[in-house]
């Protein structure tokens, strides 16, 4: 595996540094860009890490440009890491219809078995253990590691922390495919990478994990009201429900008028930064 | 002139709304879009408004996905109206060699008078005059204004400021084209729009109208020390020097390591907004 990290870009934002790094993904078999937030404080120090898992459609881009979210990292003290949501390239095969629900920008943060998508769709490896590993070798942050994402990013969050007790302080959603095996994007996405028997979807569906988790980590979420793919594609009572049942903490909050979009998650992740640094920073 | 305002999206934000409206603009002679950010407080009676002028390439997008403006204006009670940066559509003529910094998303808020510009690109009577009527007579606003804007928006600013005393209680840009004249940007600009003859140019030179500006207006500027376009295209010393010898009040703000991004933009955007509210609200 290379480990050598390009920077292609860097801006100043709060106080601190947003970057972003292009290097060969051994998991992947492909390039991938990530962008990373440094706060103020990483100057003088190591600090941890929420890693942030973006939605559909989205790169590393997104969440950096539109959350609003650099202000209170400086504050905290907290730094951010943002993947993109998939393998890219021309040699990394897509959604044979060109649909933007499957494929490049869309790897639901799994492990592909099912052909051709096993070779270069690894994204649960990818963000769970090479960019982690990746990211606390050259960068100035720790190995303490929070994990958060919105909608097909709150699905992977949800998934990365109840999969791997100990790897994570702290977990938060947006809006999260909660039962991906119970919906179209995930049962489209779910076939595409893992086959068309659905007992091999359950290890990557935060709903089934619920029940056996190795620890039980708080989760917050929040969801829109006015979310288009809420009844749909979303299924929030599905994860209160197996939450209830397996006395997993959850605070799932609706809130009344939201839609799906980044003003969306600009309203709240405040809230979600400081949940998760009174686990990083404590 | 037409004055049906055609909704065409809503977002909740941070308790207000994120709203975008398409018109029949009949000063541009073609359907315009605006966004606008109405604050939580504009449900209970209108509020007074920031007008912010983006810059090249922008609409009426970038501001409002990407400043992290609405958080504070949410806190203050201010409404923000964003338009986009020219006329547009299949009829409007862009620049006839499609370069980015002149035609489409590039009208530099004046009224052009040089074929075959002048029949569309009036910005200036735009954001000055229909835009703030339209926007008076059917949002919860009230016609208390301020102007702020970016790099081309900053000169738009500038120049609608110090060509109108008593429209609007404040001003502010961020890495504004001081001195359009004398920077390739400008005179590009202005050749097109305006004719070769550079005395036409000067009524839309924010430094040449600070001399005889009709009112003192505080000018808050901020600009990134590290900003590519700052020493070629912006040259706010000269901004500085020409208020310096009118006695004019200018709070000019270098920002070391900042550069020409809306990363910039939203690490300082909370200090504009507080000027403004200032005077808008006293």
């Amino acid at each position: 595996m290379s480990t050598a990290l390009e920077q292609i870009g860097a801006n100043r934002s709060f106080g601190g540094w947003h970057k972003r790094f292009r290097h060969a993904s051994a998991t992947l078999g492909c390039d991938m860009v990530f962008a990373v937030y440094l706060p103020p404080q990483a100057e003088h120090g190591p600090v941890p890490v929420l890693y942030w898992l973006s939605g559909l459609t989205c790169s590393d881009e997104n969440f950096m440009q539109k959350a609003g979210a650099h202000r209170i990292a400086a504050e905290l003290g907290v730094a951010i890491v943002a993947p993109d949501t998939s393998p890219r390239g021309a040699d990394v095969p897509g959604d044979p219809d060109g649909a933007w629900d499957f494929g490049h920008g869309a790897g639901f943060y799994v492990n592909a078995t099912a052909a051709p998508y096993d070779r270069h769709y690894r994204m649960y490896d990818y963000v769970v253990s090479e960019l982690p590993a990746l990211v606390e070798a050259h960068l100035p942050v720790t190995a303490v590691r929070g994990v958060a994402g919105h909608s097909m990013g709150g699905h992977g969050a949800l998934i990365c922390a109840l999969k791997n007790p100990g790897r994570y302080r702290s977990v938060s959603a947006f809006a999260p495919i909660s039962h991906p095996v119970d919906c179209p994007w995930g049962q489209k996405a779910f076939t595409g990478y893992l086959g068309a028997d659905p007992a091999q979807w359950k290890a990557w569906d935060a709903v089934e994990l619920i029940a056996t988790a190795g620890e039980r980590l708080p989760i917050l979420v929040d969801q829109g009201e006015a979310d288009g793919f809420l009844a749909e594609q979303l299924k929030p009572e599905a994860l209160r429900a197996a939450c209830a049942a397996a006395g997993h903490p959850l605070t799932l909050r609706l809130q009344p008028g939201y839609d799906h979009s980044y003003y969306f998650i600009a309203s709240f992740i405040e809230d979600h930064l400081r949940h998760h640094a009174a686990a990083l920073l404590r």
